[in-house]
């Protein structure tokens, strides 16, 4: 008989131990919690803050006597493993027990990170069934106001559940936009979206001063605050790793092979201490999410019983939802891809979630990175009311079995009404990447000033109403139906055309084109440009 | 100066018409629509009989005059091509032009097919505008009653806004079950869900005489239907080609190359009336969908003005959503690949669509069908209340990228709990599908009775509450929480587990057979076997 040791049981231990189990009748796996619950559904508890979702059993899948019933573990919670010794294949706990392994599997997560502000112990963090029965209790006080201070993907949805519960809210973000995994003028919109339902979003916020009942910032601000919350991310558990000498990168992670195995082979590490593998560049990352944990933690349990197989590398998808509207990310980010160096096409479109003649129709934005010199596709991101969760996963799914950005174009998905239409936005994304391969030129948002600089010339095709409405000053109008016959009052510029999303616009570039005038047409058209003129306000 | 003519003003042929002038702006370009509409929603039809879709207006998605103004088309409506002078290049209308060519696109839809019933010419179809037009018509007069022959997409479309009128719904189906593409089993959810909200079904349904008021089938049963639908299907209108000699498939669609090109180099076909490649045989096929008309229509636009450029197979991806559910299919169902002889593997789960600790979380019925030799996706079906078309469009592109059924447990899905789970139902079929790689053993629904005649044990493994309620019958219970203690009672069976939906099961046949028990999986579990009951009573 063996001995697995696992240290942490949530997402990626707990994964490791039931498959082990599952694979092995004999073994015996022990399984210890430094919290006092395993396999608590992490990514609920913002939701139980505000009771969406209210009741609090129901975050709690697993009791360490129910996985002693169905799959015979030994689950010790309230236990931290403080010590490895590899030589003697020995883990010693802070309850004072010394357990010999034949494969130990960490799983340790995660914790807050707690930037060096003055007064920062007041703040409470969410990471933990503890920390959020912590924070449901301080709610309980006189709170009238709580300042979040983090704009990512934990911190917004703490504040949607704590406008829930009718407090202020403030976001402070120290980044000069919230959301950084999308591109700012992506999440623009969703900035705007929750400025409408009434949290405050502060940008570029330095937090210096945690007071009593409030916060500075180093503007000179003040920000009610009966609560803090500290949201600013998350630093990976390796300290036990790196006191046993294992291998640890640059950003703290575990340093893991393809198999997840440490730099002590009978030692694995999986979950959001665990490095992993980026899909698009291949180099070493840290990605958070439940999703890998599990999957890791089912493979290291497949490969310590005799499996040879492998992990695949991370794309990082994720979503956030906020008052009705989602956000989504997978891949790389026009940012990182620069910076990057890659040769880039980006796409933005802003296509109706579902045939626009059907009831309920959404406005969907969608943008996609393109390796200009593969058409490998390096990112998405998608923000809108709805279908935002399928098409980034379809999207994810496009990545993964490497189909290129044309082949978005002949995706086959479902159609009625109700879910899509007969061109979905997907496909979309994929026509205007064919376009542009076959030449079609467009200028990007934060390319315009330059590009008027160097003569271009705006022109906004839409209707006379629509330009009166608002445009991007300096334009003419001349609308799209007119154009065929006032063209040739474009014969001697270099006209940047824009409608009010790029549909109208790629018509009149060709046109143009085909009659041998300079065009050029401005991606995402009035809408993204707006959308990022909010982020510059 | 070259001219195309196109025949057929709909999704194939409209698309082809802009993307043409999109990319040559001297070319003349000539659309024959027989209807008097070009360009409206075919889909969105059924929901306007009910007013879900109010306004009429809003199926027209163009005019001859807006296609006019915007891409310079000659658009000809109520305008019937009747014949092809292939030699001379000249198309004749009924209208009486006779119109030159350089190029020639046939995108001429289908038509209901009509049964030879006597009374037939009674029933009304749903195919064009004026179909629609005809049908509201007929229910403003002093109609209660309905029946619509036909139980496939359309059919059970029209079926629930005949509900939505608060009409008695009859549908009646010759074959054993409704929704054809897809499986008995999978069907029969959509069938349940269908007769919940008061429509009649009648499968096995022989309609032999509809008269004034009625209609009577073969078993001697009188249907009441004031109006009756033909929804029985379409056939490829090809008559036009045929007379023209140009190569006609044996089930009626237009033979095309992988240009769309039809037996005349410069004569192309595109839309329900063309035949296309099935993705999994490579086998010539009828698949009546927008997106690929939509698709067709660009390429030979594209190929028409000098790109050379394939089309890709066709994968059938289709959803219908009915009363609130959705039923999606894409690639082949199991029927169809057990009679191609396929060494299969079939997987069914019931996860919930989203995390269960979220509220709202709905059961998402899912099957797929594998290639057991090669580990290829075949197809798969859904069936649910939420996140059906996510799932297929998510199976379509993984198998359009050339996934395997185990790779789908590596697609890195978004997950935040509004939108899916860690282990997203996609994952899930992944893992059950590596489960089976490794050896576990299962058994279909319909492979019980056999199981049982060769002395497999039914074991109900799950709690003693469960299996008072409802068990399959010759059933022994031992939940699966006790089964490591009792196990010995099972030394010398060969033990048939089942659970609810599965998942027990699979703890409980790993558990067996890592003692050394003889155990198998009823796959789906009660659930599916229950589904499947449904068709048989």
């Amino acid at each position: 008989m063996t001995t697995t040791v696992i240290v942490g049981g949530v997402a990626g231990g707990m994964s490791t131990a039931a498959r082990l189990r599952r694979r092995d009748e004999e073994m015996e796996i022990i399984v210890l919690e430094a919290s006092g619950y395993v396999s608590f559904a992490n990514c609920g508890l913002p939701y139980h803050v505000s009771g969406v979702i209210p009741d609090r059993q129901s975050l709690l899948l697993q009791t360490p006597e129910s996985l002693a019933a169905r799959f015979n573990l030994d689950v010790r919670v309230n236990t931290r493993a403080v010590d490895i010794d590899r030589e003697n294949r020995i883990v010693t706990t802070d309850t004072g027990d010394a357990i010999g392994y034949d494969h130990l599997v960490l799983s340790p997560g995660a914790s807050p990170v707690i930037p060096p502000i003055p007064g920062i112990e007041r703040a409470l963090h969410l990471r933990t069934v503890e920390d959020v029965d912590t924070v449901i209790a301080a709610l309980s006080e006189d709170v009238t106001s709580v300042a979040i201070i983090g704009g990512g993907f934990i911190g917004l949805e703490l504040a949607e559940n704590m406008r829930h519960r009718d407090l202020e809210v403030t976001v402070i973000e120290r980044a000069p936009q919230i959301l950084t995994p999308m591109d700012e003028e992506m999440a623009a919109i969703v900035e705007g979206h929750l400025v409408d339902n009434g949290v405050r979003i502060i940008t570029n916020g330095d937090t210096t001063d945690i007071g009593p009942d409030s916060l500075s910032l180093s503007d000179g601000r003040v920000i009610p605050a009966d609560l803090v919350i500290a949201s600013i991310g998350v630093r990976p558990n390796s300290e036990l790793a790196a006191k046993a000498g294992l291998a640890v990168g640059e950003r703290g992670g575990i340093k893991v092979d393809d198999q997840q195995r440490t730099s002590d082979p009978v030692i694995f590490a999986v979950g959001d201490a665990a490095e992993k593998a980026d899909a698009v560049s291949g180099e070493d990352t840290l990605v958070p999410l439940a999703q890998t944990a599990n999957r890791h933690g089912r493979l290291v349990a497949d490969i310590i019983t005799g499996r040879d197989t492998r992990r695949t590398s991370t794309l990082g998808t994720a979503i956030v939802g906020l008052f009705g509207m989602a956000a989504g990310s997978v891949g790389w980010n026009e940012r990182h891809a620069r910076a990057a160096g890659r040769n880039l096409r980006v796409i933005h479109v802003h296509p109706v979630d579902h045939a626009g003649y059907y009831p309920g129709a959404e406005t969907l934005h969608l943008k996609l990175m393109v390796d200009a010199d593969t058409d490998a596709i390096l990112g998405a991101q998608a923000v809108g009311e709805a279908g935002v969760d399928k098409r980034i996963d379809v999207i994810a799914t496009a990545m993964r079995g490497g189909l290129t950005a044309t082949d978005l174009a002949d995706l086959e998905l479902a159609y009625a009404p109700q879910f899509g239409s007969a061109k979905d936005p997907v496909n979309f994304l994929g026509y205007v990447n064919d376009n542009m391969v076959n030449g079609e030129r467009t200028v990007q948002w934060h390319e315009l000033e330059d590009a008027v600089a160097a003569g271009w010339k705006l022109v906004d095709v839409r209707t006379p109403g629509e330009f009166a409405a608002d445009t991007i000053p300096g334009s003419v109008n001349i609308p799209v139906d007119d154009l065929r016959g006032r063209a040739e009052e474009l014969r001697d510029a270099k006209s940047l055309v824009f409608c009010r999303v790029g549909l109208r616009g790629h018509v009149a570039a060709s046109l143009l084109d085909n009659l041998g005038i300079e065009a050029a047409n401005l991606d995402g058209g009035f809408m993204t440009w707006e959308h990022a003129q909010a982020t510059r306000g």
